[in-house]
């Protein structure tokens, strides 16, 4: 069957509608219509072509399970969090869900109310307290808070060599009454890998290249939808052009400078440090 | 800036603008609209979304100077022979262009009118002649048509291990006249490779993963647009079903049967032969 521009899209999307799967025809035929409309309004060169295979083959090269260029650059797309947003369609009052990022370890330890996840580590001390509900105001008890973030200086765990136990990171869980409470120090804004076919693409505009702080959550508890969220510390850098998009509002939490003193899990402390007061809201299933 | 999944991509949008090159900004900015609009449209799930990345860095993983699955991938969406058309909008007089898929070899050797550059490999012997001439039907001389094909088995040389010689391609030039002449043998369509992600979606649908059998040219003279073709033989199995796209009706010969005596190329042929006649129309620069 001959093929000319003006029918190639139509016999493409009839091949791939053969799928044996109703959602991968639905798919497929929808990724030929989305590439090919593509290619037509920009008038697609055919050095340009190749340039974009290149680089999906150096980005597809790059990656394993410790580095995933292919992530980073739906990331930086703002694809990974229209995604979770089609996805966590939750009502106003729930906490907005944003992406999980790279850095997420399975597996963590489960830790008392109170419990220090930074042990030890350079920072400044950070107290996160609050609640744990449901969009009706009632607790959530025995909810998991899957905490992590990186350190004082940017780098979470799995971007550091030879950690043998788990480091700032740590699951919590809500008490009756839905409180919790985390010690941990304060995160620190941080470059994306620069290094690789995504940093080469973000160099030559001026899209900032950093995150601001923040800390991650993954909150379950059976009967409520999973939510994946952070917490961003107000005033922070980068919080206007986080790159990769996972700012909201309702995710932005002051954390405020208290003196040494009587701290929020009860022990004393005998330097400064920030406490975060923040009330996660559970979307019942 | 908070974002939410009406504004995410005005916001994305708004930062590829940023682009120092004016072409990049307008291709980035249009692939990140063409991709959320894919992405609102299917609605796609996280699960499809990772299976996706995963996808991509198998296909990235798996290419190399040798083998290449996003080009293949790129090959069957259609998307390879839309960027040819949209590339090569040539008169209707003029012969059109199809892909050049990954089998070219740079460097073949130039050859004399009649050449056999299928020297002794197993096949039934076939002649192509013609002419190439202009829109206006004026002979080019001197014309560089440079032809590969697969093997009577479906095998290009790319594909051999050890092959120290050029094997089915040579360049031939045309006389005074316009006219060539090319000896060689019947080519036999082939499997694209199917052990690949690209296979894998291939085996999800009844889209045939063959390519009909055909000879490629390039031919090049100064003057004119670079025509890179095909021609199929009349007849040949999966004409209608290309995997890759690449059959267009003008060029599809009849590979005449003839029986043992005179050649077009002047010799004698103590066995039976396809002769192919066709006349090649370049686009004036």
């Amino acid at each position: 069957m001959s093929v000319d521009k003006d029918k190639i899209t139509d016999l493409a999307v009839q091949r791939w509608a053969t799928a044996h799967s109703p959602r991968v025809a639905e798919l497929m035929t929808a990724l030929v219509r989305h590439l090919h409309a593509f290619a037509r309004e920009v008038e697609l060169t055919e050095d340009e072509w190749m340039a974009a295979i290149e680089w999906l083959t150096a980005a597809g090269r790059m990656s394993d399970d410790k580095r995933q260029e292919l992530i980073l650059s739906s990331d930086v797309l703002g694809l990974s969090m229209l995604v979770v947003q089609l996805n966590n369609r939750f009502s106003p009052q729930a906490t907005p869900a944003t992406v999980l990022g790279p850095f997420h370890i399975d597996g963590s330890p489960a830790v008392a109310y109170g419990f220090d996840m930074s042990d030890g580590i350079p920072g400044t001390p950070l107290f996160i307290t609050g609640k744990v509900t449901d969009t009706h105001g009632s607790p959530v008890a025995h909810a998991v808070l899957d905490a992590w973030q990186a350190d004082a200086d940017g780098a979470y765990e799995s971007q550091l060599p030879d950690i043998d136990e788990a480091r700032l990171r740590a699951k919590y869980r809500t008490r009756e009454d839905g409180t919790y409470c985390i010690r941990t120090i304060a995160p620190r804004g941080y470059a994306i890998p620069m290094d690789g076919p995504v940093g080469r693409l973000v160099r030559a505009t001026d899209i900032s290249h950093f995150r601001p702080p923040h800390v991650h959550f993954l909150i379950e508890e059976p009967g409520y939808e999973r939510l994946i969220t952070h917490l961003f510390q107000e005033g922070g850098e980068y919080l206007d052009s986080d790159v990769v998009f996972g700012v909201e509002d309702a995710l932005v939490v002051r954390f405020d400078a208290c003196p040494a003193g009587a701290a929020p899990d009860g022990s004393v402390l005998a330097e400064p440090y920030l406490h975060a007061a923040y009330d996660f809201v559970l979307q019942p299933r």
